[in-house]
């Protein structure tokens, strides 16, 4: 269900951060209702990104995030700020500050990270869509975890004025929807762009990447997989990443914990803040990376940008398991999540990596908890993801 | 003052964790006021360590800790709980979470810790004395700071059941109090000892010690070292660490962050507990000494026991700065805390190391600010160094 005028009460938002701000009467996105993570600027509101002591740090957002302001200009209501993981690090979606966001879809699991709120209010009904973050997987995942459609838009082509930044290589924003109808309408909302009808013609099974998803998870993807290779026709199986899934994860974790550090930096060493061991322990890692490991992994970049650029020619989309599970159960030791992160970063690396636009498509599940299926594309077919998507829904 | 009878509530005390639990009627401590810093048990009440996650990770205390006891035995009444550096890491005394405890002798700087509150509170006159515990200075620093009688005894000494610990091999417990005369009593309780009257007949002052103190406050420590000197005779110059005091200071820095890490790696890998930045970058540093330096610390910790106990003859007191200066002001940044708690790492590692009891004594002051002098005996000497704390403030 939508916010009624006048209800600024949400359940699972954050609490104490009760907004309500009317969108434009009469934009395409009137009737509809959003929320936006708690990374992004609303005027007048402080932005927390989930740590208790960021706001002391940043100044109080006198103007809207660009996607907030694009969301309300199209008549879009913003009807509450949503948890996320600490400063947008994390993959789990468990906050202690704030709590962890109820995964409707699976209550006893974790909804996934760090766009937690985003993608556990849209699919709690508390919204009907809601703006997230993503630059190691944080909309991918959480879409996964809980059943919804999400866009980690091409890197780049979004303004991200007023979200809170993490690693501005691979940093985007994304959002969510339950459904592919108002999906496709808040993707051309924020995409300036209509979706298509076109379809691609030419489709790619990326065959380590189904590898790395466990054998229930393959074999809940399958139907969703056939319907797909039915729509588009040519398919071929390919690797996404030769050097190795591992690798590019390497990569990954070594560009963009620095870069986090680069960016708290001032904030941690000025305020000593407030945070999980696990988020400071990630921190702390990136700070202690090499220019030698950051020189690889910078190399490693350029090849897997190639190698995508190689396999998505236009008309072209790839295929493979947004994560290689569904959602762990909440509240697991360190020692358990540490190797679950490890192996979800192999699937979702790509993105902060190589910058390429992808779509997490709901329907498939692993003993009735949502997993999943990724579409990615050429460097700005965001919208034609968005019409695979769509096709998909009406042909399931 | 001390608390009045039903007075359970005390300013500086941790909000929430009121205790008052009257002392044995008439034993020598009767008429006195106590305070527990937040690692010792009393039974029913959580002990919270400073962390909001502790807690749930640890059982509710059945019975009090044995240091509680011995006071509550000897007559003196529990007025408070008090506020510490998380699970004891730190020397500042700056609690994000609890909140930092005033120190009243200099109302912008820290307080000193991480025995911050018992020492505040002593020092607001909240309590007579105060529980603390002191591992790499946690007594010795909050005592200086604060312009306070502090003992660390010898280390082995006293039992520390029902003490939160953090690193074993250099945990004690200690106390303070504003005057010599109440020193003296809960130290004679809480040794099982008389204070003696015959005083020590030769004093060491210890060069490299006082070297490392700024001009100030080497200055402000000069009247009552005449004082001392005056007292106790013969006196003669001594390098306290031949190896060199930051020398010193890097193997307890080995030692004891490993040690805590072992302490607390089961609670951290299982409940990833919220900290300070500082506290989990303290663990994770621990988790990352090499067996290779643990080694090489443990041959420096023989030599600084060698050293200690060829320059502490019995009959011998050695005199110090406690800190190198009075404390530093509130709220620094990292950048700036680092390099001032090596300092006084330098003055305080001793005592972790060797393990010989010290007294720390108020009197002077920069600035204002109080600054303390600390005398050093043979092991099992701590009543002789409270009986040079009388002796000096009755020559005073």
């Amino acid at each position: 269900m939508g916010a009624s005028e006048g209800d600024d009460t949400v359940g699972a938002f954050l609490p104490g951060k009760r907004v309500h701000i009317r969108g434009r009467a009469q934009g395409p996105l009137a009737e509809l209702t959003f929320a936006a993570k708690d990374l992004f600027d609303v005027a007048g509101y402080p932005t927390a990104g989930g740590s208790p002591d960021w706001p002391r740090w940043y100044p109080l957002p006198t103007r809207h995030a660009w996607s907030v302001q694009t969301l309300l200009d199209a008549g879009a209501t913003l009807v509450g700020k949503t948890i996320t993981d600490e400063v947008s690090l994390g993959l789990r979606g468990e906050n202690a500050f704030d709590g962890t966001p109820l995964n409707t879809a699976a209550p006893d699991r974790v909804p996934g990270g760090s766009s937690s709120d985003s993608a556990a209010a849209v699919a709690a009904g508390q919204c009907d869509t809601a703006l997230g973050t993503d630059t190691g997987g944080s909309v991918r995942v959480p879409a996964s975890f809980c059943g919804l459609y999400g866009l980690r838009p091409t890197h780049g082509r979004l303004p991200l004025e007023g979200m809170l930044p993490q690693a501005p290589t691979s940093d985007t924003t994304g959002w969510f929807a339950r459904d592919a109808e108002t999906f496709a309408r808040v993707s051309a909302v924020m995409l300036g762009e209509a979706i298509p009808t076109a379809l691609p013609t030419r489709l790619v099974l990326a065959v380590d990447a189904f590898g790395l998803a466990t054998p229930e998870a393959q074999a809940a993807l399958g139907a969703q997989v056939k319907l797909l290779t039915g729509l588009i026709g040519a398919t071929r199986e390919e690797i996404l990443a030769p050097q190795g899934l591992s690798v590019w994860a390497r990569a990954q974790r070594t560009l963009q914990p620095y870069e986090a550090w680069t960016t708290f930096k001032d904030w941690v060493e000025r305020d000593n803040p407030r945070m999980t061991f696990t988020v400071a322990r990630g921190l702390i890692a990136g700070s202690q990376i090499s220019a030698a490991d950051r020189g690889w992994a910078a190399l490693m970049r350029e090849e897997a940008r190639a190698r995508l650029a190689y396999l998505l020619p236009a008309g072209t989309v790839l295929c493979m398991p947004t994560t290689p599970f569904p959602a762990p159960t909440r509240g697991l030791p360190i020692t358990e999540t540490d190797p679950l992160r490890d192996r979800i970063t192999c699937l979702a690396a790509h993105g902060g990596l190589a910058g390429f636009p992808q779509v997490s498509i709901p329907g498939a599940s692993v003993d009735g908890a949502p997993v999943g299926l990724s579409i990615l594309g050429p460097r700005g077919s965001d919208a034609t993801l968005v019409a695979v998507a769509l096709a998909l829904e009406k042909a399931a």
